[in-house]
C-alpha cells in the first residue's frame, strides 16, 4: 500500500467537501450533466489520443499509484555482494541455486545469463534494452494521466462556455444570471479538481515510483556485470553503494 | 481500424452536443461566419508555417490516426527468430526465399542487404538512416496538427475581441449585449474544440502510433544484425523478447 | 515563390478582414496610436534582445519564408550516385571537372576537398562544423521572429493596462466607456495578430526550411563521404535514399 | 546561514504586510478556513504526487535553502594541489595520513580508493555514480517544493471558484456580493503567495546550491584522478582552475 | 556599447510614455506604493532564490547587456592562421614571442600550454572545462534576469489581488470604484513593465551575447588544436571559416 497516496486524498477531498460546506452546501456544487460533460468528454479525447489498449490497461496502472510497495534497495545490494561472495568463492555456477530463492525475475534472468556464461556484452545489451523499454512503457502509462490532466480543464472551459453563450441569451431576467452562471463555473470546477487533485499527482507519483524502478534495476545490471567480472566483492559493495544515499549504505565489511 | 480514435470521437462529440442542447440549443452555438474565421483562419496561418506539400499530405497523415492497425510484435519476433534458426542451420543465403513471403518493405531490405553480403555497419547506417528520418518526418505530420492545435485558440480570441469591441460600440443599448456577447464567445468556443476535441488528440495518437512503428522497426534492426552476426538463435529470442512487456513475450525454446 | 506562405497570409488577412467589416466596420478597429505603441514598442523590446547586425538581417531572414524554393533531393541523390559512378570508373581526380557544373557552394567544396585528396576526418570535420553552425545561424534568425511574437501580446497587454487605468477615471460618464474599453482592447487586438498571424507563423516556416536546409546537406556530407571511401555506388544510392520517403526515392539501378 | 534567503524573506514579507496595510487593513486578508483548505489541499495533493519518504524529509531539504554555506573552491583547489605535490615527491601512500583530516566524505573516499591502488577506471565509476544519484537526490527534492507551487495556485483557483459559486447564489443581495468576492479571492491569493513567495524561489535557491555542490565534486573528481594519474602539478592546478571563473582562481606556482 | 540596447530601450519607453499621456496622463499610473512593493517584492523573491554573490554580481552582468563589443571573428581567424603559419615555418617555439601581442587571456593560456609542450588531449581538457564552465557561469548570470520576469508579474497580480479584495470592501460607494481598480490594476502594469520591458529582453540579450562567446573560445579552441597538430594553414583557414557564415569569411591564400 502506498500510504501517502492514501492519506493525501483523503486530506485533499475531506478539506474540499469542508469548503463546498462552508461555501453554499454541497448540493449546489453538483450538477450531473456537468459532470458527465466533463469526465466523459475527457475520457473520449483521452481515447483518441491513445490506442485501446492503453486504455485498457489505466486500471493497472493506477492501481501503481496506490499499491507500490518500494523494496529495500540496501538489502538487494547486501544480496548481490552475498552472490560476489559466493562467485568468488565457488565459482560463478554455484550462482544456480541461489537464482531459485530469488523473487524477481529480472534480476533471476541476468543472474542466469550469466550463470550460463553468455558474453558481459550480450547480458548488458538484453539488460539494458529491457530498462530501456520499461522506462517508454512506464512514460506511456504515466501519459494518459498527464493526457486525462491537459484535457480535462479544457473540456471545463468548453463547458463553461456553452453555459455562458447560453446564459447570454437570457441576460434580461437578472434572476437567472446567478444560478445559470454558478451552473456554468461547475464544468470549470469540475476539470479543475480532476487535473490538480486527481490526474496530475497521480502522474507525479507514477513517475516516481518508475524512478525507483529504474534505479533499482541500475543496481542489478551493475551487480550482475560486477558479479560476471570477478570484482573483488568490497569493490562491489562500493559500486553499488554509490547509487544510494550515503544514510542508507550497509556494508558487510566494516 | 483504430477503434478507439472512433470511439473517442463518437462519445466526445455526442456529449457536447448534449451540452449544447441542454444549454440553449445547438442553434445558438452556430454562427457560420464564425465558423468561418476560424476554421478558415487557422487553416491560412497552419499554410504560412508548413510548406504546400505538407499541407497536402494533411488528409493521408490525419488517415493514420483513424486507420492504424498495431502489428503483433511478437508474432515478428518469432518470425525473426524463425530466421535466425534457418540461417544457422542453412547459411544467410537461404534467407533469400523466406524473403519473398515478407510485407513489410524495411524488413525485407535489410534481410536483402544481409544476404548480398553487406558489411554489418553499412546495413546498420542504412536501416538507421531510414528510421531516423522516418522519425523526423513523422514529427513534421504530427507537428501540423499540433500547430493547428496552438493556432486555433488564439484565433478564436482574435475573433473574440473583434466581437467585443463591436460590442462596445452599442452599451447603450442594453438589450443587444447578451447576444453579442454571446457571438464574440462562440470563436472561442470554436477555437477550444478545434484544439482539445481534434487536433490536440489527433497529434498525441500520432505520436503513440509513430513511437509503435519506431519500436517496431528498432526490433527488426536488432533482429537483422543479430541474424547477421549469426548469433545462437535463444540469444537472438532473449534480445528481441528485452523489446517488449514481459506479459507479451512469446519464446518457442520453452 | 514559397506558395502556401503567401496563400496563407492572402487566406487569414482576407478571413480578418471580412471579420472586421461583419464586426463593426474595419474603422472601428484602427487606432494609429495603439498601433504605433505596440509595433514601435515590441520593436524596441527585440532591439534589447537581439545585436543590431541581427535586426539589420531580419529582412533578409524574412524573405526565406517567402522566396524559398525546395530542393528536389531525389535529383541530388541520381547527381551524387553519377559523381561516385564516375569516380569509381575514372578515379576521384575526374570529379574535378564536374565540380565546375555544380552551383551549390556547400557541396562544391566538399568535392574538391575530396578531389584534393583531403584526409576524410578532415573533410567532415570541416563540413559538419559548417553545417552545425548553419543550423546555429538559422535558430537565431528564426527566434528574432520567436521574441517578436512572445513580446507582441505583452506589449499589447500593457497597452490594454494603460488604456483600462484610463478608463477607470471616468467610471462615472456610463457613455464612455465603451468606446475607452474598445480602444483599450485594440492593442490586445495588435499583439495577438501580430503574434499569431506573423510572426509565429513565419517562426514556424522558418524552421520546417530549415530543416529540409539540413537536411539536403546532410545528404550531401554523406554522398561525399562515400565517395572519398570509393563506396560501390549501389551502396552510396540505398545508403542516401534511406533519407528520404520511400515514395521519393528514385534509382539508376532497378 | 544563507543570508540571502533570509534578507529575501524579510524584505518580501515585510512590503506585503505594508501592502496589506495600505490595502484595507491585515485583518480583511486573513480568513483561517480559506488557509486551511489552500495549505491543506496543496499539502494533501503533493503527498499524492510523492512518496512518504519523501514528505518526511521536506524539512531537512527546505533547511538546506536557509544553512547552505558556500564552499571556498579556491582553498579546495589548492588543497588538491597540496596532495599532488606530496604524491608526486613521497608517492601516492603518503596521502594516507593527509586523508584524516579531511571533513569531506567524498573526498576522503576519493583519496582512500586512490591510496588502495583501485584501478582508475573503478574509481571514476564509482564516484561518478555517487555523483549522478546525489543529482538525482536533489532534484527530487527540489521537485517537491516545484510541484507545491505548481499545485497551490491550482487550489487557490479551485478555492476561487468554490466562493464564486456560493456568490453567485446570492446575487440578489448586493450588499454581500462585495465581501463574498473579496473572501473567494483570498484562496486565489493565498495561491499565489505560496507559489511566488516560498515553492519556487525556494526550489529555485535548491537547483542553485545543488549545482554548486556538483560543481565542487567535479573538481574533487578531477583533482583525484590527475593525483592518481600522477599528472604534474602545476597541470593539475591548471585543470582544477578551468572550473573557476577567473577571478577565483588561486595559483601556487606564480 | 551596445547600441541596440540602448536604442530599444529609448524607443520603447519613449513610447510607452507617449502612451500614458495619451491615455490618462503620466500622474495617474504612478503609485508610489505599488512601485514599492512590486519591485521589493521581486528583489525580495529573486534574493531568496540566488546566493548573495549573485545577487551582488547583477550590476556587472546587466552591463554586459549594455557595454558588450562584438569582436570580429574574421580578423580572429587570420590571426590563427597567421600563428599556424609562423608555427609550420619556425616551429611552435616561435608563438612564445607572438603570445605577447595578444589580449585575450584564454587564447594566451591555450598558446603557452602549446608552447610548453603540453599534451594535446591535456590542452583540449583545459579549454573545453574552461569554456564549459564559462557557458555555466554565463546560464546562471542570465537566469537571475530570467528569475526576475518570473516573479516581477507574478508579484504584480499579487498587489492586485490585495487592491481587488480592498476594493470589495467598499463596493457601496460607486465613486471609489474606478481609481481603487486603477491602483490595483497598476501592481500587474508594473510587473508586465519590469518582465517584458527589462528582464525578458535584457536575458535575451545575455544569451545572446553568451553564444558569441563561446563561438569565439571554440573557434580558439579549434584553431590552437590545429596549430599545434602542425595542421597545412589552408586547412586550418578553411577548418576555422566553416564556424562563420559563407559572408564573413576571409582568406590570404585565394
Amino acid at each position: 500500500m502506498d500510504l501517502s497516496t492514501i492519506i493525501g486524498f483523503v486530506l485533499a477531498y475531506v478539506l474540499i467537501v469542508v469548503a463546498l460546506i462552508i461555501g453554499a452546501g454541497v448540493g449546489v456544487y453538483i450538477d450531473y450533466p456537468s459532470v458527465l460533460i466533463v469526465i466523459g468528454g475527457t475520457l473520449g479525447v483521452v481515447m483518441i489520443n491513445f490506442p485501446m489498449a492503453q486504455i485498457a490497461s489505466m486500471g493497472k496502472v493506477l492501481s501503481k499509484a496506490f499499491l507500490h510497495k518500494s523494496e529495500d534497495l540496501g538489502e538487494l545490494i547486501q544480496q548481490l555482494v552475498g552472490f560476489a561472495v559466493k562467485a568468488r568463492r565457488d565459482g560463478i555456477l554455484s550462482l544456480e541455486s541461489a537464482e531459485d530463492e530469488l523473487d524477481d525475475d529480472f534480476l533471476k534472468k541476468g543472474i542466469r545469463l550469466a550463470v550460463d556464461g553468455t558474453e558481459p556484452e550480450v547480458i548488458k545489451t538484453i539488460l539494458e534494452t529491457e530498462l530501456d523499454y520499461m522506462e517508454e512503457r512506464h512514460k506511456l502509462g504515466a501519459s494518459i494521466f498527464g493526457a486525462m490532466g491537459d484535457f480535462a480543464p479544457a473540456m471545463g472551459m468548453i463547458g463553461t462556455l456553452v453555459g455562458l453563450v447560453a446564459m447570454m441569451q437570457s441576460l434580461n431576467d437578472p434572476s437567472s444570471i446567478g444560478p445559470s452562471m454558478a451552473v456554468a463555473l461547475l464544468t470549470t470546477f469540475y476539470g479543475a479538481i480532476i487535473m490538480n487533485m486527481f490526474a496530475g499527482p497521480i502522474t507525479g507519483k507514477l513517475k516516481v515510483r518508475s524512478a525507483e524502478e529504474i534505479l533499482m534495476r541500475e543496481i542489478m545490471i551493475a551487480g550482475i556485470m560486477a558479479i560476471q567480472a570477478g570484482d573483488n566483492p568490497r569493490i562491489v559493495e562500493q559500486k553499488l553503494n554509490a547509487y544510494l544515499s550515503p544514510g542508507k549504505r550497509k556494508s558487510q565489511f566494516d
